[in-house]
Protein backbone atom coordinates (compact mmCIF):
# COMPACT_ATOMS: atom_id res chain seq x y z
CA UNK A 1 0.00 0.00 0.00
CA UNK A 2 3.22 2.81 0.24
CA UNK A 3 2.50 3.37 -3.36
CA UNK A 4 -1.42 3.39 -3.23
CA UNK A 5 -1.94 6.06 -0.52
CA UNK A 6 0.06 8.71 -2.39
CA UNK A 7 -1.45 7.98 -5.70
CA UNK A 8 -5.12 7.75 -4.19
CA UNK A 9 -4.38 11.45 -2.99
CA UNK A 10 -2.74 12.71 -6.19
CA UNK A 11 -6.05 11.56 -8.34
CA UNK A 12 -8.29 13.24 -5.70
CA UNK A 13 -5.72 16.56 -6.46
CA UNK A 14 -6.58 16.48 -9.94
CA UNK A 15 -10.06 15.90 -10.05
CA UNK A 16 -10.33 18.26 -8.13
CA UNK A 17 -8.29 20.61 -10.50
CA UNK A 18 -10.40 19.05 -13.23
CA UNK A 19 -13.25 20.23 -11.49
CA UNK A 20 -12.47 23.58 -10.95
CA UNK A 21 -11.41 24.62 -14.18
CA UNK A 22 -14.68 22.61 -15.85
CA UNK A 23 -16.71 26.17 -15.10
CA UNK A 24 -13.77 29.13 -16.16
CA UNK A 25 -16.04 29.62 -19.18
CA UNK A 26 -19.24 30.29 -17.27
CA UNK A 27 -20.52 32.67 -15.18
CA UNK A 28 -19.24 31.24 -11.93
CA UNK A 29 -17.16 32.96 -9.52
CA UNK A 30 -14.28 31.33 -7.66
CA UNK A 31 -16.08 29.89 -4.74
CA UNK A 32 -18.72 28.00 -7.43
CA UNK A 33 -15.44 27.02 -9.19
CA UNK A 34 -13.70 25.44 -6.17
CA UNK A 35 -17.23 24.02 -5.12
CA UNK A 36 -17.51 22.16 -8.53
CA UNK A 37 -14.24 20.71 -7.95
CA UNK A 38 -15.10 19.63 -4.34
CA UNK A 39 -17.56 17.84 -5.91
CA UNK A 40 -15.98 16.29 -9.16
CA UNK A 41 -13.38 14.97 -6.43
CA UNK A 42 -15.53 13.22 -4.12
CA UNK A 43 -18.87 12.80 -5.88
CA UNK A 44 -17.70 8.83 -7.18
CA UNK A 45 -16.14 7.65 -4.36
CA UNK A 46 -19.09 8.88 -2.14
CA UNK A 47 -21.57 7.31 -4.31
CA UNK A 48 -20.03 4.42 -4.31
CA UNK A 49 -19.59 4.34 -0.91
CA UNK A 50 -23.22 5.57 0.06
CA UNK A 51 -24.70 2.67 -2.29
CA UNK A 52 -22.34 -0.30 -0.51
CA UNK A 53 -23.34 1.15 2.75
CA UNK A 54 -19.64 2.06 3.57
CA UNK A 55 -18.77 4.07 6.50
CA UNK A 56 -17.09 7.02 7.29
CA UNK A 57 -16.98 7.69 3.58
CA UNK A 58 -13.43 8.23 2.49
CA UNK A 59 -13.30 11.82 2.54
CA UNK A 60 -15.15 12.09 5.80
CA UNK A 61 -12.46 9.92 7.52
CA UNK A 62 -9.26 11.15 5.98
CA UNK A 63 -8.98 14.53 7.05
CA UNK A 64 -5.53 14.32 3.79
CA UNK A 65 -7.74 13.97 0.83
CA UNK A 66 -9.71 17.27 1.65
CA UNK A 67 -6.10 18.82 2.03
CA UNK A 68 -5.51 17.17 -1.49
CA UNK A 69 -8.82 18.78 -2.68
CA UNK A 70 -7.90 22.59 -1.29
CA UNK A 71 -4.85 22.17 -2.79
CA UNK A 72 -6.09 20.94 -5.98
CA UNK A 73 -8.71 23.87 -6.16
CA UNK A 74 -5.86 26.34 -5.02
CA UNK A 75 -3.58 25.31 -8.03
CA UNK A 76 -6.61 25.78 -10.31
CA UNK A 77 -7.09 29.15 -9.32
CA UNK A 78 -3.37 30.52 -9.63
CA UNK A 79 -1.90 28.40 -12.42
CA UNK A 80 -5.74 28.06 -14.85
CA UNK A 81 -3.87 30.16 -17.30
CA UNK A 82 -0.69 28.05 -17.93
CA UNK A 83 -3.04 24.54 -17.36
CA UNK A 84 -5.20 25.73 -20.19
CA UNK A 85 -2.24 25.42 -22.66
CA UNK A 86 -1.50 22.07 -20.82
CA UNK A 87 -4.73 20.55 -22.38
CA UNK A 88 -3.26 17.10 -23.60
CA UNK A 89 -1.67 16.25 -20.14
CA UNK A 90 -4.29 17.16 -18.44
CA UNK A 91 -5.74 14.98 -20.63
CA UNK A 92 -3.59 11.82 -19.99
CA UNK A 93 -3.23 12.67 -16.20
CA UNK A 94 -7.14 12.64 -16.23
CA UNK A 95 -7.35 9.34 -18.11
CA UNK A 96 -4.98 7.55 -15.86
CA UNK A 97 -7.07 8.89 -13.28
CA UNK A 98 -10.23 7.28 -14.23
CA UNK A 99 -8.44 3.71 -14.76
CA UNK A 100 -6.94 4.12 -11.86
CA UNK A 101 -10.16 4.81 -9.67
CA UNK A 102 -11.93 2.16 -11.61
CA UNK A 103 -9.80 -0.49 -10.35
CA UNK A 104 -9.20 0.48 -6.84
CA UNK A 105 -13.31 1.13 -7.18
CA UNK A 106 -13.41 -3.12 -8.11
CA UNK A 107 -11.37 -3.66 -5.05
CA UNK A 108 -12.66 -1.76 -2.32
CA UNK A 109 -16.32 -3.50 -3.60
CA UNK A 110 -15.20 -6.97 -3.75
CA UNK A 111 -13.49 -6.21 -0.26
CA UNK A 112 -17.21 -5.62 1.43
CA UNK A 113 -18.18 -8.69 0.28
CA UNK A 114 -20.60 -7.87 -3.04
CA UNK A 115 -20.75 -10.06 -6.06
CA UNK A 116 -18.51 -9.59 -9.22
CA UNK A 117 -21.46 -7.71 -11.40
CA UNK A 118 -21.85 -5.23 -8.14
CA UNK A 119 -18.31 -4.44 -7.60
CA UNK A 120 -17.60 -3.81 -11.76
CA UNK A 121 -20.25 -1.62 -11.91
CA UNK A 122 -19.64 -0.09 -8.20
CA UNK A 123 -15.56 0.37 -10.07
CA UNK A 124 -16.79 2.38 -13.23
CA UNK A 125 -19.14 5.05 -10.64
CA UNK A 126 -15.97 5.23 -8.25
CA UNK A 127 -14.16 6.84 -11.69
CA UNK A 128 -17.24 8.58 -13.48
CA UNK A 129 -19.81 9.29 -11.69
CA UNK A 130 -17.77 12.48 -9.91
CA UNK A 131 -17.81 14.24 -13.15
CA UNK A 132 -21.84 13.29 -13.98
CA UNK A 133 -22.75 15.33 -10.88
CA UNK A 134 -20.29 17.99 -11.81
CA UNK A 135 -22.15 18.25 -15.10
CA UNK A 136 -25.74 17.84 -14.11
CA UNK A 137 -24.91 21.04 -11.33
CA UNK A 138 -23.71 23.07 -13.97
CA UNK A 139 -26.27 21.84 -16.75
CA UNK A 140 -24.16 20.61 -19.04
CA UNK A 141 -25.12 17.22 -20.73
CA UNK A 142 -23.24 14.98 -18.40
CA UNK A 143 -19.71 14.01 -20.17
CA UNK A 144 -20.64 10.32 -19.57
CA UNK A 145 -23.21 10.97 -23.30
CA UNK A 146 -20.77 13.19 -24.60
CA UNK A 147 -17.15 11.69 -24.56
CA UNK A 148 -15.78 9.07 -27.21
CA UNK A 149 -15.55 5.48 -24.56
CA UNK A 150 -15.12 7.21 -21.61
CA UNK A 151 -17.54 5.53 -19.17
CA UNK A 152 -17.74 2.55 -21.07
CA UNK A 153 -13.09 2.34 -21.26
CA UNK A 154 -13.92 2.23 -17.33
CA UNK A 155 -16.26 -0.76 -17.16
CA UNK A 156 -14.08 -2.56 -19.93
CA UNK A 157 -11.13 -2.01 -17.68
CA UNK A 158 -13.01 -3.24 -14.74
CA UNK A 159 -14.43 -6.55 -16.22
CA UNK A 160 -10.53 -7.33 -17.05
CA UNK A 161 -9.42 -6.56 -14.09
CA UNK A 162 -12.36 -9.17 -12.48
CA UNK A 163 -11.97 -11.96 -15.00
CA UNK A 164 -7.87 -11.84 -14.16
CA UNK A 165 -8.72 -11.69 -10.87
CA UNK A 166 -10.91 -15.26 -10.84
CA UNK A 167 -7.86 -16.72 -12.91
CA UNK A 168 -5.46 -15.50 -9.78
CA UNK A 169 -3.47 -12.98 -11.09
CA UNK A 170 -1.91 -11.49 -8.76
CA UNK A 171 -2.78 -7.94 -7.62
CA UNK A 172 0.09 -5.66 -8.80
CA UNK A 173 0.16 -6.92 -12.63
CA UNK A 174 -3.15 -7.16 -12.80
CA UNK A 175 -3.91 -3.67 -11.29
CA UNK A 176 -1.14 -2.50 -14.35
CA UNK A 177 -3.21 -4.60 -17.27
CA UNK A 178 -6.24 -3.35 -16.31
CA UNK A 179 -5.55 0.29 -15.79
CA UNK A 180 -3.56 0.49 -19.22
CA UNK A 181 -6.85 -1.34 -20.72
CA UNK A 182 -8.46 1.72 -19.62
CA UNK A 183 -5.87 3.74 -20.99
CA UNK A 184 -5.28 2.42 -24.25
CA UNK A 185 -9.25 1.96 -25.16
CA UNK A 186 -9.71 5.64 -24.06
CA UNK A 187 -6.02 6.66 -26.00
CA UNK A 188 -7.53 4.73 -29.02
CA UNK A 189 -11.20 6.11 -29.07
CA UNK A 190 -10.29 9.43 -29.06
CA UNK A 191 -7.61 9.66 -31.35
CA UNK A 192 -9.58 7.68 -33.80
CA UNK A 193 -12.71 9.54 -32.86
CA UNK A 194 -14.40 6.24 -31.89
CA UNK A 195 -17.60 6.05 -30.75
CA UNK A 196 -20.00 3.57 -30.08
CA UNK A 197 -23.08 3.17 -32.00
CA UNK A 198 -26.35 4.66 -31.38
CA UNK A 199 -30.09 3.97 -31.53
CA UNK A 200 -31.65 5.20 -34.53
CA UNK B 1 -44.47 -13.84 -2.39
CA UNK B 2 -44.40 -16.67 -5.13
CA UNK B 3 -45.96 -14.28 -7.36
CA UNK B 4 -44.06 -11.09 -6.27
CA UNK B 5 -40.52 -11.50 -6.63
CA UNK B 6 -41.28 -12.31 -10.24
CA UNK B 7 -43.22 -9.54 -10.45
CA UNK B 8 -40.48 -6.99 -9.05
CA UNK B 9 -38.19 -8.56 -11.77
CA UNK B 10 -40.41 -7.63 -14.27
CA UNK B 11 -41.02 -4.24 -13.34
CA UNK B 12 -37.14 -3.77 -13.04
CA UNK B 13 -37.01 -4.90 -16.77
CA UNK B 14 -39.60 -2.83 -17.58
CA UNK B 15 -38.10 0.46 -15.56
CA UNK B 16 -34.91 -0.51 -17.50
CA UNK B 17 -36.40 -0.59 -21.43
CA UNK B 18 -38.23 2.36 -20.90
CA UNK B 19 -35.03 4.30 -19.39
CA UNK B 20 -32.98 3.17 -22.44
CA UNK B 21 -35.71 3.89 -24.89
CA UNK B 22 -36.22 7.68 -23.34
CA UNK B 23 -32.54 8.75 -25.04
CA UNK B 24 -32.85 7.51 -28.45
CA UNK B 25 -34.39 10.87 -30.00
CA UNK B 26 -30.54 12.44 -28.38
CA UNK B 27 -26.84 12.28 -28.96
CA UNK B 28 -26.41 8.95 -26.62
CA UNK B 29 -24.44 6.08 -27.54
CA UNK B 30 -25.85 2.69 -26.86
CA UNK B 31 -23.61 3.02 -23.30
CA UNK B 32 -25.33 6.12 -22.63
CA UNK B 33 -28.37 4.51 -23.62
CA UNK B 34 -27.93 1.86 -21.25
CA UNK B 35 -26.71 3.75 -18.53
CA UNK B 36 -29.78 5.88 -18.54
CA UNK B 37 -32.01 2.51 -18.60
CA UNK B 38 -29.93 1.55 -15.64
CA UNK B 39 -30.22 4.46 -13.56
CA UNK B 40 -34.02 4.26 -14.46
CA UNK B 41 -34.31 1.00 -13.27
CA UNK B 42 -32.52 1.49 -9.81
CA UNK B 43 -33.10 5.17 -8.96
CA UNK B 44 -36.30 5.06 -6.87
CA UNK B 45 -35.98 1.96 -5.04
CA UNK B 46 -32.00 3.03 -4.39
CA UNK B 47 -33.10 6.55 -3.21
CA UNK B 48 -36.06 5.24 -0.85
CA UNK B 49 -33.71 2.73 0.92
CA UNK B 50 -30.84 5.35 1.04
CA UNK B 51 -32.86 7.38 2.93
CA UNK B 52 -34.47 4.90 5.22
CA UNK B 53 -30.87 3.61 5.85
CA UNK B 54 -31.77 0.00 4.79
CA UNK B 55 -28.60 -2.12 3.43
CA UNK B 56 -27.89 -3.35 1.21
CA UNK B 57 -29.99 -1.85 -1.41
CA UNK B 58 -32.05 -4.41 -3.20
CA UNK B 59 -30.46 -4.88 -6.25
CA UNK B 60 -26.87 -4.93 -4.96
CA UNK B 61 -27.78 -7.28 -2.64
CA UNK B 62 -29.73 -9.59 -5.55
CA UNK B 63 -27.40 -9.95 -8.51
CA UNK B 64 -31.00 -11.15 -10.56
CA UNK B 65 -32.21 -7.54 -10.84
CA UNK B 66 -29.02 -6.83 -12.42
CA UNK B 67 -29.73 -9.72 -14.89
CA UNK B 68 -32.96 -8.47 -15.36
CA UNK B 69 -31.53 -4.46 -16.16
CA UNK B 70 -29.24 -5.98 -18.58
CA UNK B 71 -31.99 -7.93 -20.09
CA UNK B 72 -34.37 -4.72 -20.18
CA UNK B 73 -31.14 -2.88 -22.03
CA UNK B 74 -31.05 -5.46 -24.36
CA UNK B 75 -34.55 -5.83 -25.26
CA UNK B 76 -34.69 -1.99 -25.67
CA UNK B 77 -31.19 -2.35 -28.27
CA UNK B 78 -32.82 -5.01 -30.28
CA UNK B 79 -36.13 -4.19 -30.82
CA UNK B 80 -36.25 -0.65 -30.05
CA UNK B 81 -37.81 -0.02 -33.69
CA UNK B 82 -40.89 -2.41 -32.97
CA UNK B 83 -41.20 -1.15 -29.08
CA UNK B 84 -41.84 2.47 -30.88
CA UNK B 85 -44.71 0.95 -32.08
CA UNK B 86 -46.25 -0.07 -29.16
CA UNK B 87 -46.58 3.37 -27.39
CA UNK B 88 -49.60 2.07 -25.87
CA UNK B 89 -48.97 -0.98 -24.65
CA UNK B 90 -45.73 0.29 -23.16
CA UNK B 91 -47.80 2.85 -21.42
CA UNK B 92 -49.81 0.40 -19.65
CA UNK B 93 -47.32 -1.56 -18.41
CA UNK B 94 -45.18 1.73 -16.90
CA UNK B 95 -48.75 2.69 -15.48
CA UNK B 96 -49.17 -0.70 -13.96
CA UNK B 97 -45.34 -0.72 -12.69
CA UNK B 98 -45.41 2.72 -10.91
CA UNK B 99 -48.68 1.40 -9.05
CA UNK B 100 -46.98 -1.49 -8.15
CA UNK B 101 -43.72 -0.14 -7.23
CA UNK B 102 -45.55 2.42 -4.98
CA UNK B 103 -47.02 -0.39 -3.24
CA UNK B 104 -44.08 -2.14 -2.82
CA UNK B 105 -41.88 1.08 -1.47
CA UNK B 106 -44.96 1.83 0.90
CA UNK B 107 -44.55 -1.98 2.26
CA UNK B 108 -40.89 -2.18 2.70
CA UNK B 109 -41.14 1.70 4.10
CA UNK B 110 -43.79 0.07 7.16
CA UNK B 111 -41.67 -3.31 7.93
CA UNK B 112 -38.75 -0.71 8.63
CA UNK B 113 -41.15 0.85 11.17
CA UNK B 114 -41.35 4.31 9.84
CA UNK B 115 -44.48 6.41 10.64
CA UNK B 116 -47.40 5.95 7.67
CA UNK B 117 -46.87 9.42 6.12
CA UNK B 118 -43.23 8.70 5.58
CA UNK B 119 -44.55 5.56 4.16
CA UNK B 120 -46.69 7.19 1.82
CA UNK B 121 -43.93 9.45 0.73
CA UNK B 122 -41.43 6.73 0.58
CA UNK B 123 -44.04 4.31 -1.56
CA UNK B 124 -44.06 7.73 -4.22
CA UNK B 125 -40.44 8.13 -3.98
CA UNK B 126 -39.97 4.90 -5.05
CA UNK B 127 -42.21 4.46 -8.16
CA UNK B 128 -41.06 7.91 -9.64
CA UNK B 129 -37.23 9.11 -8.34
CA UNK B 130 -35.75 6.46 -11.21
CA UNK B 131 -37.42 8.81 -13.76
CA UNK B 132 -37.17 12.07 -12.24
CA UNK B 133 -32.68 11.37 -11.64
CA UNK B 134 -32.97 9.65 -15.43
CA UNK B 135 -34.46 13.19 -16.65
CA UNK B 136 -32.14 15.37 -14.17
CA UNK B 137 -29.18 13.81 -16.12
CA UNK B 138 -30.56 13.99 -19.43
CA UNK B 139 -31.40 17.75 -19.08
CA UNK B 140 -34.75 17.27 -18.96
CA UNK B 141 -37.66 19.22 -17.50
CA UNK B 142 -38.61 15.90 -14.72
CA UNK B 143 -41.31 13.97 -15.89
CA UNK B 144 -42.75 14.85 -12.45
CA UNK B 145 -43.46 18.50 -13.72
CA UNK B 146 -44.53 17.45 -17.48
CA UNK B 147 -46.71 14.86 -16.70
CA UNK B 148 -50.46 14.77 -16.24
CA UNK B 149 -51.05 13.53 -12.81
CA UNK B 150 -48.05 11.15 -12.70
CA UNK B 151 -46.72 11.20 -9.06
CA UNK B 152 -49.68 12.55 -7.59
CA UNK B 153 -51.30 9.19 -8.71
CA UNK B 154 -49.02 7.28 -6.85
CA UNK B 155 -49.15 9.31 -3.62
CA UNK B 156 -53.20 8.79 -3.67
CA UNK B 157 -52.93 5.02 -4.22
CA UNK B 158 -50.03 5.22 -1.21
CA UNK B 159 -52.91 7.00 0.93
CA UNK B 160 -55.38 4.92 -0.14
CA UNK B 161 -53.30 1.75 0.68
CA UNK B 162 -52.72 3.42 4.15
CA UNK B 163 -55.98 3.93 4.78
CA UNK B 164 -57.49 0.56 3.91
CA UNK B 165 -54.45 -1.38 6.04
CA UNK B 166 -55.33 0.83 8.88
CA UNK B 167 -58.91 -0.28 8.59
CA UNK B 168 -57.43 -3.95 8.81
CA UNK B 169 -58.26 -4.79 5.07
CA UNK B 170 -56.00 -7.96 3.93
CA UNK B 171 -52.71 -7.35 2.10
CA UNK B 172 -53.87 -8.77 -1.36
CA UNK B 173 -57.28 -7.37 -1.89
CA UNK B 174 -55.58 -4.01 -0.54
CA UNK B 175 -52.71 -4.20 -3.32
CA UNK B 176 -55.20 -5.19 -6.22
CA UNK B 177 -57.57 -2.16 -4.74
CA UNK B 178 -54.27 0.64 -4.46
CA UNK B 179 -52.38 -0.34 -7.75
CA UNK B 180 -56.11 -0.05 -9.25
CA UNK B 181 -56.72 2.99 -7.96
CA UNK B 182 -53.10 4.68 -9.32
CA UNK B 183 -54.17 2.90 -13.11
CA UNK B 184 -57.68 4.50 -13.16
CA UNK B 185 -56.45 8.14 -11.60
CA UNK B 186 -53.68 8.13 -14.89
CA UNK B 187 -55.83 6.80 -17.29
CA UNK B 188 -58.53 9.29 -16.67
CA UNK B 189 -55.78 11.97 -16.17
CA UNK B 190 -54.16 10.87 -19.80
CA UNK B 191 -57.74 10.67 -21.43
CA UNK B 192 -59.14 13.67 -20.67
CA UNK B 193 -56.00 15.90 -20.54
CA UNK B 194 -56.65 16.54 -16.79
CA UNK B 195 -54.04 18.04 -14.55
CA UNK B 196 -53.55 19.90 -11.23
CA UNK B 197 -53.96 23.25 -11.00
CA UNK B 198 -51.18 26.28 -11.30
CA UNK B 199 -49.72 28.87 -8.79
CA UNK B 200 -50.47 31.78 -10.76
CA UNK C 1 -33.07 23.20 23.49
CA UNK C 2 -36.49 25.16 24.69
CA UNK C 3 -35.89 27.31 21.70
CA UNK C 4 -33.94 25.49 19.20
CA UNK C 5 -37.02 22.55 18.20
CA UNK C 6 -39.28 25.46 17.32
CA UNK C 7 -36.76 27.60 15.68
CA UNK C 8 -35.80 24.02 13.18
CA UNK C 9 -39.59 23.91 12.58
CA UNK C 10 -40.18 27.27 11.80
CA UNK C 11 -37.17 27.13 9.29
CA UNK C 12 -38.32 24.10 7.62
CA UNK C 13 -41.50 25.87 7.06
CA UNK C 14 -39.88 28.67 5.85
CA UNK C 15 -37.93 26.68 2.91
CA UNK C 16 -40.73 24.57 2.05
CA UNK C 17 -42.34 27.86 1.32
CA UNK C 18 -39.41 29.65 -0.55
CA UNK C 19 -39.57 26.52 -2.49
CA UNK C 20 -43.21 25.90 -3.42
CA UNK C 21 -42.72 30.00 -4.54
CA UNK C 22 -39.52 29.45 -6.83
CA UNK C 23 -41.57 27.33 -9.68
CA UNK C 24 -44.88 29.15 -9.84
CA UNK C 25 -42.97 31.44 -12.92
CA UNK C 26 -42.65 27.84 -14.64
CA UNK C 27 -45.07 25.18 -16.05
CA UNK C 28 -45.08 23.63 -12.71
CA UNK C 29 -48.68 22.26 -11.18
CA UNK C 30 -49.53 22.76 -7.63
CA UNK C 31 -48.11 19.15 -6.79
CA UNK C 32 -44.49 20.08 -9.02
CA UNK C 33 -44.46 23.05 -6.81
CA UNK C 34 -45.40 20.94 -3.32
CA UNK C 35 -43.15 18.48 -4.20
CA UNK C 36 -39.86 20.97 -4.87
CA UNK C 37 -41.08 22.65 -1.59
CA UNK C 38 -40.57 19.48 0.00
CA UNK C 39 -37.11 18.50 -1.61
CA UNK C 40 -35.59 22.31 -0.72
CA UNK C 41 -36.95 21.80 3.08
CA UNK C 42 -35.63 18.51 3.26
CA UNK C 43 -32.49 18.18 0.54
CA UNK C 44 -29.74 20.34 2.80
CA UNK C 45 -30.11 18.45 5.79
CA UNK C 46 -30.68 15.13 4.17
CA UNK C 47 -27.54 15.25 2.24
CA UNK C 48 -25.51 16.10 5.17
CA UNK C 49 -26.65 13.15 7.39
CA UNK C 50 -26.49 10.63 4.19
CA UNK C 51 -22.88 11.74 3.95
CA UNK C 52 -22.46 11.26 7.68
CA UNK C 53 -24.22 8.01 8.18
CA UNK C 54 -26.45 9.62 10.83
CA UNK C 55 -29.76 7.65 10.49
CA UNK C 56 -32.55 8.06 10.55
CA UNK C 57 -32.40 11.30 8.79
CA UNK C 58 -34.50 13.94 10.88
CA UNK C 59 -37.44 13.81 8.96
CA UNK C 60 -38.06 10.50 8.76
CA UNK C 61 -37.54 10.01 12.51
CA UNK C 62 -39.56 13.00 13.67
CA UNK C 63 -43.61 13.32 11.53
CA UNK C 64 -43.46 17.27 12.91
CA UNK C 65 -40.93 18.44 10.22
CA UNK C 66 -43.12 17.11 7.60
CA UNK C 67 -46.25 19.04 9.27
CA UNK C 68 -43.96 21.68 9.12
CA UNK C 69 -43.46 21.04 5.17
CA UNK C 70 -46.66 20.77 4.71
CA UNK C 71 -47.87 23.84 6.15
CA UNK C 72 -45.61 25.65 4.27
CA UNK C 73 -46.12 24.44 0.90
CA UNK C 74 -50.21 24.93 1.76
CA UNK C 75 -49.11 28.78 3.19
CA UNK C 76 -47.57 29.42 -0.26
CA UNK C 77 -50.40 27.90 -2.17
CA UNK C 78 -52.67 30.13 -0.26
CA UNK C 79 -50.49 33.01 -0.23
CA UNK C 80 -48.25 33.20 -2.64
CA UNK C 81 -50.04 36.83 -4.43
CA UNK C 82 -49.27 38.46 -0.94
CA UNK C 83 -45.98 36.56 -0.55
CA UNK C 84 -44.86 37.75 -3.63
CA UNK C 85 -45.37 41.04 -2.66
CA UNK C 86 -43.20 40.41 0.54
CA UNK C 87 -39.74 39.71 -1.12
CA UNK C 88 -38.03 41.69 1.39
CA UNK C 89 -39.26 40.04 4.37
CA UNK C 90 -38.78 36.69 2.62
CA UNK C 91 -35.06 37.45 1.58
CA UNK C 92 -34.92 38.40 5.65
CA UNK C 93 -36.09 35.12 6.76
CA UNK C 94 -34.15 33.15 3.76
CA UNK C 95 -31.11 34.92 5.18
CA UNK C 96 -31.55 34.28 8.96
CA UNK C 97 -32.55 30.47 8.44
CA UNK C 98 -29.11 29.81 5.99
CA UNK C 99 -26.99 31.18 9.10
CA UNK C 100 -29.16 29.37 11.36
CA UNK C 101 -29.23 26.09 9.59
CA UNK C 102 -25.06 26.24 8.68
CA UNK C 103 -24.78 25.88 12.43
CA UNK C 104 -26.76 23.43 13.20
CA UNK C 105 -25.34 21.41 10.67
CA UNK C 106 -21.75 22.26 12.38
CA UNK C 107 -22.92 21.30 15.60
CA UNK C 108 -24.38 17.68 14.47
CA UNK C 109 -21.33 16.68 12.38
CA UNK C 110 -19.31 17.64 15.33
CA UNK C 111 -21.41 15.72 17.55
CA UNK C 112 -20.87 13.03 15.35
CA UNK C 113 -17.30 12.93 16.00
CA UNK C 114 -15.75 14.24 12.63
CA UNK C 115 -13.26 16.56 12.20
CA UNK C 116 -13.69 20.12 11.95
CA UNK C 117 -12.86 20.67 8.99
CA UNK C 118 -15.40 18.11 7.78
CA UNK C 119 -17.92 20.06 10.15
CA UNK C 120 -17.35 23.29 8.33
CA UNK C 121 -18.66 21.87 5.08
CA UNK C 122 -20.91 19.73 6.59
CA UNK C 123 -22.53 23.22 7.84
CA UNK C 124 -22.73 24.72 4.35
CA UNK C 125 -24.22 21.83 3.23
CA UNK C 126 -27.43 21.39 5.48
CA UNK C 127 -27.82 25.45 4.64
CA UNK C 128 -27.37 25.43 0.58
CA UNK C 129 -27.84 21.89 -0.76
CA UNK C 130 -31.80 21.77 -0.47
CA UNK C 131 -31.56 25.08 -2.90
CA UNK C 132 -28.93 23.63 -5.08
CA UNK C 133 -30.84 20.30 -5.53
CA UNK C 134 -33.97 22.30 -6.29
CA UNK C 135 -32.19 24.19 -9.04
CA UNK C 136 -30.84 21.03 -10.59
CA UNK C 137 -34.40 19.31 -10.23
CA UNK C 138 -35.98 22.25 -12.01
CA UNK C 139 -33.16 22.88 -14.80
CA UNK C 140 -31.60 25.88 -13.09
CA UNK C 141 -28.60 26.78 -12.73
CA UNK C 142 -27.48 26.18 -8.70
CA UNK C 143 -28.51 29.36 -6.69
CA UNK C 144 -24.63 28.47 -5.37
CA UNK C 145 -23.64 29.54 -8.63
CA UNK C 146 -25.72 32.76 -9.21
CA UNK C 147 -26.28 34.57 -5.98
CA UNK C 148 -23.76 37.07 -4.23
CA UNK C 149 -21.83 35.37 -1.83
CA UNK C 150 -24.72 32.50 -0.67
CA UNK C 151 -22.64 29.62 -0.20
CA UNK C 152 -19.81 31.10 1.03
CA UNK C 153 -21.32 33.27 3.44
CA UNK C 154 -22.33 29.99 5.29
CA UNK C 155 -18.71 28.88 4.92
CA UNK C 156 -17.82 32.09 6.64
CA UNK C 157 -20.04 31.25 9.10
CA UNK C 158 -19.33 28.03 9.97
CA UNK C 159 -15.87 28.95 10.33
CA UNK C 160 -16.12 31.90 12.76
CA UNK C 161 -18.56 29.29 14.40
CA UNK C 162 -15.55 26.69 14.77
CA UNK C 163 -12.72 29.07 15.75
CA UNK C 164 -14.97 30.86 18.62
CA UNK C 165 -16.02 27.14 19.96
CA UNK C 166 -11.96 26.48 19.56
CA UNK C 167 -11.05 29.15 22.24
CA UNK C 168 -13.76 27.87 24.55
CA UNK C 169 -16.85 30.69 23.69
CA UNK C 170 -20.03 29.21 25.02
CA UNK C 171 -22.65 27.87 22.65
CA UNK C 172 -25.34 30.34 22.81
CA UNK C 173 -23.05 34.09 21.93
CA UNK C 174 -20.87 31.69 19.53
CA UNK C 175 -24.38 30.90 17.64
CA UNK C 176 -25.70 34.28 17.51
CA UNK C 177 -22.12 36.18 16.43
CA UNK C 178 -22.06 33.05 14.05
CA UNK C 179 -25.01 33.49 12.53
CA UNK C 180 -24.99 37.12 12.38
CA UNK C 181 -22.19 36.99 10.83
CA UNK C 182 -23.65 34.70 7.99
CA UNK C 183 -26.05 37.35 8.01
CA UNK C 184 -24.12 40.32 7.94
CA UNK C 185 -21.99 39.44 4.73
CA UNK C 186 -24.48 38.21 2.79
CA UNK C 187 -26.89 41.75 3.68
CA UNK C 188 -23.66 43.87 2.83
CA UNK C 189 -23.50 41.70 -0.74
CA UNK C 190 -26.46 41.84 -1.31
CA UNK C 191 -26.74 45.90 -1.14
CA UNK C 192 -23.60 46.63 -2.57
CA UNK C 193 -23.85 43.98 -5.47
CA UNK C 194 -20.16 42.06 -4.04
CA UNK C 195 -19.41 39.02 -5.51
CA UNK C 196 -15.96 37.17 -5.51
CA UNK C 197 -14.08 37.33 -8.25
CA UNK C 198 -14.03 34.70 -11.46
CA UNK C 199 -11.66 32.50 -13.26
CA UNK C 200 -10.75 34.30 -15.91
Amino acid sequence: MDIQYPLELIGTFMFAISGALAVQDREHDLFGAGFTGFITAIGGGSLRDIILGSYPLVWVGDVWFLYAIFLGILTAFLFHRSLGKLRRTLFLFDTFGIGFFTILGVEKALSLGVQVEIAAIMGMFSAVMGGVIRDTLTNEVPILFRREVYASACLAGAIIYLVLNHFGLDRDPNMLISIGIVIIIRLVAVKYKLSLPRLE
